[in-house]
């Protein structure tokens, strides 16, 4: 297995630093974060704060660099990247993708690059947050586009595998659209949530329950989190964003004129259905061989249907599944 | 204590009669759907299909009735009231108190009336997907209104505390409010994330994790009943889905000219902080006499801080605490 250095030390890369390690590989990681570098070497990790020399022994070795800082810190990490690892096997777990490409290309244009994000987390954060088992079964996009290598989406894939996802394989633009809407939507309307509820007072607050305790749990995560997600994908959320406030609008409508709700909870109901059957559904297999000439174009297509590859055999091809 | 009849074994009746047998009341319960009341013949219980009998059983023997139909048929159950029943101890489980309260003064006005809700509930409808334990340690607003008898209140009262519950006082129009905030818009934001979400197709439904499945979870809840709190409760919803939708739209301003969040976001984790604290508060006990002059506005009072009550001695003196 190919060592591997991993940037940032908070949820999800010291998540991956364990993980990863279990699972046998070589891992060091680095963090400008004293706190959870501390925390790391405590753990008996091979962790630091230098991340200069973290990164030149990922060069030395030609070992895959995992880059697990929030979006707002990523144009600095890369420039060292292009400094000391600047041919590197790279990859990140942000949770936007097409920015994230764009840096990529602009900053650290030489490194063999395929994007990742794994579909996980808590609403809480910093090496104490993290687990070994934070990955298992979740799926994890890793980026496929027209000029990516596959021998470099390999690599990224079988780490995502090794430390227990899956993989679902898309370019940056069609994973965006996505996460904004099963994910940073659902963060907005949990904060508006919470807003509006807590201007209820001790008495709103006495009275919740269970549709309030869901529907804002996620409003509790760190501010600057969902900032650094949700202002990263503009692009991609304002159109999503807008359709949800249409909805909303003729939903208001309907109410104040006819006083029907029947089109917003009849669509929502059938919404919620297609989301428990596709959890319920059984997946037949697939494979997509890595050598050939449409390879890119199988695994983009078995991604955009909600496939996941679970294996990479030694004949270099990926064994999945979709439903 | 007193003999208890309830009218409708969906969810909410059906708990309420195994809750409040396992207390010790002797309790009746009837309804027009024939499979609810089998179920709960074959699960033991003094159950039937005629209201009418039950009714005047109830009349008979001085029971409290508790409605447990859906607000759509609450008219037509409260003439069946004035006709065989028309001066019981009466009470309600319906989510939305106004129009009942509007509704009862108008359909069965000699009727000894306060109004209930009990913040419980699931997914699920029907007796069968009822328990005897629904009601421990939720909140169960009793109306107190200007012109509420105080023993009215304090018999609906005993039968809430009896099955677990602890009881707010409200006036029906404060409770609108309040459930408008924390129960029905996260119900039609559930629908909404639900609809935009399945939009998304496979894809999004693969993709799709914690903050999407809590803050959709409600938009699986049957559409009737659903429709039947959010429709019925308009004119306290309408103001606040205003407040919902003109913060919605101050975000999309700013997403869209700066493309910061701050202010959403930061109102949100404010939010959740603000229910988490009311969660952890360390409650202070207080006393109110029910045969004090000034009792109504000492419930009221109570109620609208966010306490409850958890007791009532047998010196009339309601035992509760608030935050």
């Amino acid at each position: 297995m190919r060592d591997l250095c991993v940037i940032g030390l908070g949820l999800i890369g010291g998540s991956l630093v364990r993980a990863a390690s279990a699972a046998g590989r070589q891992v060091w990681g680095a963090t400008a974060a004293g706190s959870d570098a501390a925390a790391a070497v405590a753990d008996g990790f091979d962790a630091g704060t230098d991340v200069r020399a973290a990164l030149r022994r990922a060069a030395d070795r030609d070992a895959l660099v995992a880059l697990a800082v929030p979006l707002t810190e990523l144009d600095g990490v890369l420039r060292e990247v292009r400094r000391w690892a600047p041919r590197c096997l790279l990859t990140d777990v942000t949770s936007v993708k097409a920015p994230v490409l764009a840096a990529v290309r602009e900053i650290a244009p030489e490194a063999r690059f395929a994007g990742g994000h794994p579909m996980a987390g808590t609403t809480e954060s910093g090496w104490r947050a993290g687990n070994a088992t934070l990955f298992d079964g979740v799926a994890w996009v890793v980026g496929v586009e027209e000029d990516t290598e596959l021998a470099v989406w390999a690599e990224v894939t079988r780490l995502a595998l090794d430390v227990g996802a899956q993989v679902v394989p898309l370019p940056a633009a069609v994973h965006d659209e996505a996460v904004a809407r099963i994910s940073h939507l659902p963060h907005l309307f949990a904060a508006v949530l919470a807003s509006v509820g807590a201007q209820g007072g001790p008495l709103a607050m006495a009275l919740a329950a269970g549709s309030y305790t869901d529907g804002t749990r996620v409003a509790g995560t760190r501010p600057e989190l969902v900032r650094a997600m949700t202002e990263g994908n503009r692009e991609a959320l304002l159109p999503v964003l807008d359709e949800a406030l249409g909805q909303l609008g003729a939903m208001r409508g309907s109410l104040a004129s006819t006083g029907s709700l029947t089109a917003t909870i009849a669509a929502g109901h059938d919404g919620a259905q297609k989301f428990a059957r596709a959890r319920e559904a059984t997946p037949t297999g697939v494979r997509v061989s890595l050598t050939a000439p449409d390879a890119r174009e199988g695994l983009r297509a078995l991604g955009e249907r909600g496939g996941r590859i679970t294996a990479i055999t030694d004949e270099n091809t990926a064994i999945g599944e979709v439903s």
